[in-house]
């Protein structure tokens, strides 16, 4: 095979997740604009920061900024990292009452003088656009309907669109998190895969994610999964997100996979960047337009 | 080998439901002894059973009798099938309130005008002694304090009774029910072991099972699992009740799983019946104990 043939041979295994991202967005933007016109409702998301945590700034002003491009109302609560457990919990339950307020999102992590698990379980459940909430945790395991976790939401997407119908096929998960791993399961487990959960006491890992044709990496060991744990033709999701030294000194992000060796051998696979990464916003305002059609007694609109 | 000897081998393999239930009957029993000695307090569990369904019936007062042998309270509300949702629910909501009541089982199915999921909803989740409630469900999946369903946690109990730590071990659990495949998978996450659930869906079912070190069948098809789906040595669990007709024309119990063959490759297997049968209704009443310990306050005795 010439080069360039082995470049678009590569080209097309790769799931573009920031562009997929991006078409997501648009169509929660159509929707909210067709919510509008008809229904005279705007979705709107209240994000509460409490602190200066860098990181929490760029990602609070990330969502603050693509909310408002979607079409919805933003609305945004920065508390001093003073900020009491009451005078939080007295915000949220604000936020509760407040009926232009559809989502509400409490960026973590929280001051230590804060219980973060008792701030998280007062926001109303149908308002808990994260799905961190203990009873959209119990409606996913039952299979209700529920308001799921944004970024193992954004890998199912990603992978529906990529491979259709998942029925019958064998996952891996890789990880068992709260956030990640388990809900991750749980939504394959109810696109009709076979799952595996697999997790830091697994015995021979490799041999487990070998026979996976669908295989999601969410552990936080960069480039853990080497090549040789790929079944070929296997369809690769990297929800990792580690920033390493390069050999360059200069730090930059890798996955949990060993991209270079996978992308050989994976039918289909998340890079990192622009992967899993972009998704998790966008499923945030999918979310959020979920919440507010189900506020009104509508159906969600298939996204 | 000697007929008695092979016999002796077999025999070594069973894992005796009856009896561990009995056991465990007993322990809850000196528990509530001990309880009700040190700080006056007597575990209470109601159950409510609308309607006349003979198996119910049965269920029910199986029920009681072991919940009043183990030195519990027992309250028995029966109701007749005409009874409607509204006044079900005005019972449930009585029975929350009440403080000696520490359980509350409401007997299925229920009469057709009457909505379950609401009701089982609208029990206090603290005194959700069969594990139903959302709020419990979401507890299991996120790794919390839950009370839990009763089958699968006497199928924990059988396992780690046999196995001792079962860290690691690879379990297939066959069947994705809200009460039974679904808290078991969970269970057996929590105990780390790599956990595989497996469905209708799921392709060579037969390759599933044999890749298991524990293999937990709830599937509701008699003797559906065969001898060669078990692999040398392996830890069965065979959670099904299925009534065919024998040979001879009169009905029996037959598991899921076919025990003739699978007895011979197995490592330990229960029988059906008299393996994880009994062990339902001895942890409900562990349930009503943790539920009475926890609303006191005071930790749940390790049983
Ligand atoms: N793309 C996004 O938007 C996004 C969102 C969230 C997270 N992430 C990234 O995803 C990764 C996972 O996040 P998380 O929050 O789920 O992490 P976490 O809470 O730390 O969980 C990591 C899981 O991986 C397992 N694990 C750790 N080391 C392992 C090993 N050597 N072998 C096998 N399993 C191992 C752990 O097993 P035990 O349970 O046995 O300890 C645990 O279940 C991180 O890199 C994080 O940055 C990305
Ligand atoms: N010992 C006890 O005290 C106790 C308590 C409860 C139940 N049970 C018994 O346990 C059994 C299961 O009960 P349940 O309530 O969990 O049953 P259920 O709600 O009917 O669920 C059965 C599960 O088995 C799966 N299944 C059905 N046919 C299958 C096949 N041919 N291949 C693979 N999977 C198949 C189904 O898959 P899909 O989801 O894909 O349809 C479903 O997930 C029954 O025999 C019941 O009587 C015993």
């Amino acid at each position: 095979m010439s080069d360039s043939a082995q470049a678009e041979k590569i080209a097309e295994k790769i799931i573009d997740g920031k562009a997929f991202a991006a078409g997501l967005r648009e169509r929660v933007g159509a929707a909210v604009a067709k919510l509008n016109a008809e229904h005279g409702l705007t979705p709107g998301l209240a994000v509460v920061l409490v602190g200066e945590d860098p990181a929490s700034q760029v990602y609070v002003r990330n969502k603050a900024k693509q909310t408002k491009e979607a079409g919805m109302a933003s609305f945004e609560h920065r508390l001093p990292d003073t900020t009491s457990q009451e005078e939080l919990l007295a915000l949220v339950k604000q936020l509760n009452e407040d009926p232009s307020v559809h989502g509400i999102l409490v960026q973590l992590p929280l001051p230590k003088q804060i219980d973060s698990a008792a701030v998280l379980d007062t926001i109303d459940p149908a308002k808990d656009v994260d799905g961190f909430h203990v009873i959209n945790a119990g409606r996913l395991a039952t299979g209700q309907d529920a308001l799921v976790p944004c970024t193992p939401l954004g890998c199912l997407m990603l992978l529906k669109d990529r491979l259709g119908d998942l029925s019958g096929k064998h996952a891996v998960v890789l990880g068992r998190s709260n956030i990640v791993g388990k809900p991750m399961a749980q939504l394959l487990l109810g696109a009709n895969c076979t799952v595996t959960i697999a997790h830091s006491r697994t015995k021979d890992l490799p041999a487990e994610c070998r026979r996976a044709d669908i295989l999601v990496a969410a552990v936080g060991r960069p480039e853990m999964v080497r090549g040789d744990w790929i079944a070929p033709g296997a369809t690769v999701i990297d929800v990792g997100i580690n920033r390493i030294e390069g050999a360059d000194g200069k730090n930059r992000l890798v996955g949990d996979v060993a991209f270079e060796e996978a992308v050989k051998v994976a039918g289909a696979i998340t890079p990192v960047p622009g992967g899993v990464g972009p998704m998790t916003i966008a499923c945030l305002l999918a979310n959020t337009l979920t919440a507010a059609c189900r506020a009104k007694g509508l159906p969600a609109p298939e996204l």
